[in-house]
């Protein structure tokens, strides 16, 4: 498995060049920031962020490519007696200054543990992607879901709805009873245990990551002109507020980031610029704030 | 002990309705909204919350007298074999406008353990009151803590030193290896196992809870009239954003209250109007930002 590992890496390092070069054709205003950052334990990433910009308040692009040893806690979360890793991955997190267009979220990694005689032990792969939006906007959901189902059903028919259902079930803010958005997919442990099925599968995930710019891009361009007024705006500064409580109290990506001692400004680069906590702020009945909510407590099947 | 637990109970409830008719009184703009709210496992509180006023931008002043079932991962936390609890409290978070002001936060609370036969098993104190400022004035943080050690001399000589260092460790945002703010005095299970000395445990609580606007008032006058630029406005909120990291990642009453299904809006409260996230900011070379920051990584002997 050592070429998946090369080519998904390379992957990777090529998509996030690549996104990066389209969001700022897009946004026509801010450039993005490069930094690239070493991990005391092993490896390192590139971080880019783009801030203040026309279309995107904030946006940001990261890789990394780390390894070394897991902690006790870490073995015990992913059920090894191994502590030697390698983990690569991309991860986009894009926060929009217009509230009608939806923040969007990506991840997509590839893991693998080895044994004591460096031989590789377990090997899978991990990602979503998932939409948070501040009002709701069906057809643009529609599309969103039906874009991902079409994918998942060229490398299996089973995909979309355990990953869909996985989704929902994960961006999930307990403490308040809904969800952080309208889901999306989400799978963890792709291939663990599976050798026989693993070029479909880095396939699967090659083209997955490959189509962030093709789902997200539609979305951007149908609202990005829309006119909102500032209680709009604020709507979606409270919002966010959700969006912070979820990566901090139940984002198993963020822990995974501080217990690896991963870099803080990386990780937490995922979080909304500006942002608001009223005191039990409750929007209007039946006003679009209102129906927003409505949807969060219960999970739609979109298609 | 039983008139400790109505004593103590009566005691937040006066101090509650004292403490927001002056901070009322010195925001001459916005009063305090007031919410009585139930828990469905027992008890419940009151939440007093002042928004946009004129010198504070937010601020909580709430009691909780809660009853009921531990469940297992409290039991274990308390390392107690019974379940059966009583807990009272008050607490108080405030930040202002003006980012030459200190946030302030304090909270005390008493606890009641009971045996299978509901008498009392084990008792405790727990509280603490704690500056966070955005800009260093020494002789502002000298008065907090010189106030404090006065106070807990009365009562026990080793106290301040304990209870300052227990408080430089307890709010420690440990994932950015900096301190929340200037620190001040906490503790937790003061009296546990110790029946004879329960009077002048009593009067310490009492004393140093009302002490609030004593302590507090002072510093908010010294500063509450001083220019600040848009940029300072900014720093404030950016610094915000570390005190809602605290909060959600690493405050047990923030976990407590999640896990003993307390009232989100009334345990979110203690989180900041409007907060802000920037990637990376650095402060420049010897400003004053970069003067709090130099202060939060190594936490001072104040007096």
């Amino acid at each position: 498995m050592v070429d998946i590992k090369e080519n998904f890496t390379s992957h990777i390092i090529d998509l996030q060049a690549k996104n990066c070069k389209s969001i700022e054709k897009i946004d026509k205003k801010s450039k993005f920031k490069k930094e690239n950052w070493k991990r005391p334990g092993g490896g390192g990433g590139i971080t880019m962020v783009l801030e203040n910009g026309n279309i995107f308040e904030k946006a940001a692009i990261n890789t990394s490519i780390v390894h070394g040893k897991l902690t006790k806690l870490l073995k015990q979360k992913m059920s090894t007696e191994f502590s030697n890793f390698y983990a690569c991955g991309i991860s986009i997190i894009i926060h929009p200054t217009n509230p009608f267009i939806p923040t969007i979220h990506s991840n997509f990694r590839y893991f693998e543990i080895y044994d004591n005689k460096k031989r590789i032990n377990e090997a899978w792969f991990g990602g979503g992607i998932d939409l948070t939006p501040y009002y709701i906007n069906k057809n643009d959901i529609i599309f969103f879901h039906t874009f991902l189902k079409q994918k998942c059903d060229k490398y299996d028919i089973n995909f979309y709805n355990k990953f869909k259902s996985q989704c929902d079930q994960y961006f999930y803010n307990h403490h308040r009873k809904e969800a952080r958005g309208v889901g999306g997919i989400f799978y963890d442990y792709l291939g663990k245990g599976d050798k026989k099925n693993w070029k479909n599968l880095m396939n699967f995930q090659k083209e997955i990551s490959s189509s962030f710019l093709k789902i997200y891009l539609p979305i951007v361009n149908n609202n990005k002109s829309l006119f909102y007024t500032e209680s709009q705006k604020y709507w979606q500064e409270l919002r966010r507020g959700r969006y912070v409580e979820f990566n901090l109290i139940h984002d198993k990506g963020t822990h995974f980031g501080i217990q690896t001692n991963g870099r803080i400004e990386s990780i937490f680069v995922s979080l909304p610029p500006k942002v608001r906590w009223d005191y039990n702020f409750i929007p209007e009945q039946n006003s679009k704030e209102q129906e927003l909510i409505n949807i969060l407590k219960n999970p739609v099947k979109w298609i």
